[in-house]
């Protein structure tokens, strides 16, 4: 378009459109409001993100996030329980449900071959020995209900498989508060085939 | 709470819940995308907003957005026109409708007492300069239709308001592909009212 924005505020558009949901009229207001932003916030910002790797790195045991330099998941834990996230975000959702006191162990990402994440990427060795040195008696593999957790929890319930190891995977049924009504049908026959004695 | 994330992260995600329209959850989000960035994109991104406002500068006459230096609304313009906007981005738009060739002028922001933004910071005086200096006949008051923008656009009539000088405010009325039924009646009456021979 011949009246579009500086070129560096394109550039900055561009960036801010890989967001998620983010598109690009959004992406134009948030350039646009970090332009009345003051430098200073604009520089600690800009700072964080230059190092945010550094700042926020990975556990170089489960793979959760170190604050500081200590992963808070690996230290004062039970350890006959693994528990197995596709993102490190999702150890905090764990945690604040207050259910669960054992470790994790974050997967790079789901098994997807049309994006080229083959099970070589799942580090399935990784996972092994962390089975193997903490004495570990129980599995919870809890992925996303997607075409790809669905497959990527398939393949780590076959290659864990041994004696004196239990796998499970989060139940599915009814989120909380929900109608019937409202329910599809997929999700209404999981709940019913895993219903509980009452 | 105390399952929290790393301190570093919580100052990104304060950062960025002060975008437009963007909540704690969805800055969480944002955060944990920027954390699977390569890191040579986070330090283009991050280089881009410590120095954005170096990178895009005001343009010291009219307040749009210089590109690398160049102002493209104040050359090769019909002067006798003036549009008053309360953003640069709102030149962007006014430029693609193609209707208008004239020069443009970004206040810093709308009255609003509340906030603290009182009459003198339109800063008055460099808009009558302007009118002098490039003899302009024509005022055309380009803001939002709310209390902010009409109270705005009110106190800009009263004290540009002198002999050959026409001062007007964009058309009030029924968006584009809009039905009546939809329309709340403040629009209607104002299209009503200023109705146009067909």
């Amino acid at each position: 378009m011949a009246h579009k924005f500086p070129e560096d505020l394109l550039a900055l558009v561009a960036h801010l459109k890989r967001l998620p949901g983010v598109g690009t009229r959004t992406a134009e207001r948030f350039a646009f409001e970090f332009l009345t932003w003051d430098r200073s916030v604009l520089k600690t910002l800009g700072e964080t993100l230059i190092d945010l790797h550094g700042k926020v790195p990975p556990c170089p045991v489960c793979g959760c996030l170190a604050d500081r330099g200590i992963c808070r998941f690996c230290s004062h834990r039970e350890t006959t329980s693994l528990c197995i996230l596709a993102s490190a975000r999702d150890a905090y959702a764990v945690e604040e449900t207050g259910n669960y006191r054992g470790l994790y162990h974050v997967i790079e990402h789901l098994l997807s071959p049309l994006d080229g994440r083959h099970t070589n990427t799942l580090r399935l060795d990784r996972i092994e020995k962390r089975i193997e040195e903490n004495n570990i008696r129980e599995v919870i593999i809890a992925f996303d209900s997607t075409l790809e957790g669905d497959t990527t929890a398939l393949y780590l319930k076959n290659h864990l498989a041994r004696a004196n190891l239990s796998i499970s995977r989060l139940a599915f049924g009814l989120p909380v508060g929900s109608s019937l009504e409202y329910i599809d049908g997929g999700t209404l026959a999981h709940a019913f085939s895993g219903r509980q004695i009452y």
